[in-house]
């Protein structure tokens, strides 16, 4: 390689001696110094053996500019809150690592993505914490919730959106779903799949369409992203019955035995089935949450004995992401769930079943491995989600009174609280 | 309700006030005793207040034929072996339960659907075991793929087609896939999501298109049934790209991250992607299996310790089913899995990474959370789904040269040995 000029953060092009790439360059590690390291468009890294490019192209200098807070108030449009909580949407390549960081001013992401002051005004901007979603938990569910019921009980709030990581985004939304009680307004969580500094990232279409979704007549808690890879319009999605079914395309969420309510585009939205409207009243929070609660997915052979390791560690709650109908390994199997199931549900723990198939409703009464799992006291959640099911259960038993009664916690696991359980279908 | 000569089986028409109802009248059960239990077209049980059923018309009785086997042989046509392994495919209505039984005579499920003596010639059927797929293990897998092997080195045999359970069909298709080493032939499994007595049945389609599969020039191992919910054709799809993704629905398994080896109709076959063609040689079984594997999906805030428990129950490795493009909860979470992960790792453990996203490749690199994790040891398996990562892991550990070796482990689990790992598309 000829020596350049080109600095980490460069945008450049690279010649091999059959092909150009270009990209962004990237610092070479310590542990590679033979190596060109650049960061594609699609956002993958590749590494070059140095000797082997011929020419680097600077094609545009990098300019680490100053971040600065405008937020442009404009009185005369709605006025939208935001709670800015980290992910993906709040953060920006850095050039050193090839990976990305948090904005060190998260309200800067208004700077990468003006359009938004179009639509409405942002009257308030919270950041409770900057994290990715996988590192949060219940506390910070509870912490999100807090801060909402603020916001939405503002009568000079419309609507509020919250930015968020993708990877665990359905489960804040189940918790929010299940936390906000009497929702009077729009509750809308957004992300980006790509950070907001690239040229491809989903976050503009996905904060406008958040604007618009929250000035609407949808008082729910909804997850607006991507409705496909096109960059036209969203999906307003119930917080309940959704789910991340990509690692990085932007249509990632998907609705699971539901419907969208709505399809959102920069500049209307169209209905697309039954929601709660907008109302008067003020919303409560009801956040408890009950920590020892477990999600335990069932693999053909798996040994029963696991659930022994959640009884002796005191944990209260089970899901059992269970095969088709809802189905574990039964009495003809080498290993039978059966016995230890029942043992452990005589003890005290509450069981309950999900389909990791994903699509469809549980029905344990039609194989026999279903009606005797049925009969040791399984609760089968019908067509809910494994993931919106584990929230549920942490906030069902977070409710002292509820948990001390068996009948109780089935009863308030099989009513729909909020749009989780659909209505079953006769045909 | 007046008096009525319907017995359970019958097929009847129930008046109630506002509508009527049609379906195989069901026994009441003892606990039941004021109820009138009817099996809808759907398969849905219903149950009626006696009090409320104006009239019971018959509209068909019941008739339990004596099921003989009438396999008709047929030299003119191509021959193909039959291994009947149990499910619903193998099974029928019990009207006393309301649910499915298996069929005494499992070779019986032809006298419900001759059609597929028009295309071939059914020369031998193994009936190994009759179970349920969520009962079977990795024993079963093996001996599936001992049967399969004399059939494949049968010369007089063109193809096999196998029936089986829908639930964890795809971890047998994975086990197959890497158990049957130098395949010669097509080996195509197949299944029903429905009982084969039942008009909606959809095993018919699936045996003719098995059929014309099993006699095709794709040498591989194949799941084929509905491309849709039309009864219209099937899809050959690759047996490790493939998963359960419907708990009721005919066109249950969809291929993912991949595309179908091909379009499957009752008299023909269109090509959709390229295959490994039937050739001359010996298959070999290679179908060792270390039992100690384990599946493990990561939910939000979840307890790292869970590790701990299978260091001690002496498990050689785990497949962590992570969030996004690869994560566990990092260093800010409040149970960050990075410590465990490296401890339990440099005990020996070897810990294996997919995405709980199903759809999208792997990518440790991007984040911070990712990288960490990486830095740990774990291997990502780029595109493997979780339910081949985890037969892969076991068939890998299983042979005892390679397990000895961590660099060999890993080595052999990025290695594409059975079309589990899809080419990243460089864009």
């Amino acid at each position: 390689m000829e020596k350049t000029n080109a600095v980490p953060g460069d945008y450049v092009e690279l010649s091999l001696v059959n092909r150009d790439y270009q990209g962004m360059l990237l610092e070479t590690p310590e542990s590679e110094k033979g190596i060109v390291l650049l960061k594609l468009d699609s956002g993958y890294n590749i590494g070059f053996v140095k000797k082997e490019v011929i020419e680097v192209k600077v094609l545009k200098k990098f300019s680490e500019k100053k971040e600065e807070l405008e937020i442009k108030k404009d009185s005369g449009k709605p006025n939208v809150a935001m709670i800015i909580t980290g992910g993906t949407i709040a953060a920006r390549l850095n050039p050193r690592k090839g990976g990305v960081d948090w904005l060190d001013n998260p309200e800067s992401l208004f700077k990468f993505y003006p359009e938004i002051f179009n639509l409405v005004n942002v009257s308030k901007v919270e950041v409770p914490f900057m994290k990715a979603s996988e590192d949060m938990d219940f506390k910070d569910w509870q912490k999100i919730a807090r801060v909402a019921v603020k916001l939405l009980n503002d009568p000079n709030v419309k609507g509020i959106i919250i930015t968020h990581g993708t990877d665990f985004l359905h489960y804040t939304s189940s918790a929010l779903s299940f936390f906000l009680r009497n929702l009077n307004k729009p509750v809308v969580l957004t992300y980006s799949q790509r950070s907001i500094d690239r040229a491809s990232s989903d976050a503009n279409l996905n904060l406008q369409c958040s604007a618009i979704a929250a000035i609407s007549d949808i008082a729910e808690v909804m997850i607006v992203g991507h409705a496909s890879e096109n960059d036209d319009f969203c999906f307003a999605m119930p917080g309940t019955k959704v789910r991340k079914l990509h690692t990085s395309r932007r249509d990632a969420f998907k609705v699971i035995n539901g419907k969208p309510f709505a399809k959102v585009f920069p500049d209307k939205i169209i209905n697309v089935s039954e929601y709660n409207r907008r109302k008067k009243g003020k919303v409560k929070v009801d956040a408890v949450f009950e920590e020892k609660v477990a999600l335990v997915k069932i693999y053909p052979g798996q040994n029963p004995e696991i659930l022994d390791y959640y009884s002796k560690e005191k944990y209260k709650g089970i899901v059992l992401e269970m095969s088709g109908l809802g189905h574990a390994p039964g009495r003809r199997a080498r290993n039978s769930w059966i016995r230890k199931l029942a043992e452990i549900q005589k003890k005290g723990m509450i069981v309950c079943a999900t389909s990791q198939c994903i699509n469809g409703r549980t029905e344990p009464r039609i194989y026999s491995n279903g009606r005797e799992l049925l009969e040791t006291g399984i609760i089968y959640l019908e067509d809910m989600l494994s993931e919106t099911a584990l929230v549920k259960l942490g906030w069902v038993l977070g409710h002292k009174d509820w948990a001390k009664n068996r009948d109780a916690v089935k009863a308030k696991m099989l009513e729909n609280v909020a749009g989780e359980i659909s209505e079953r279908l006769e045909s």
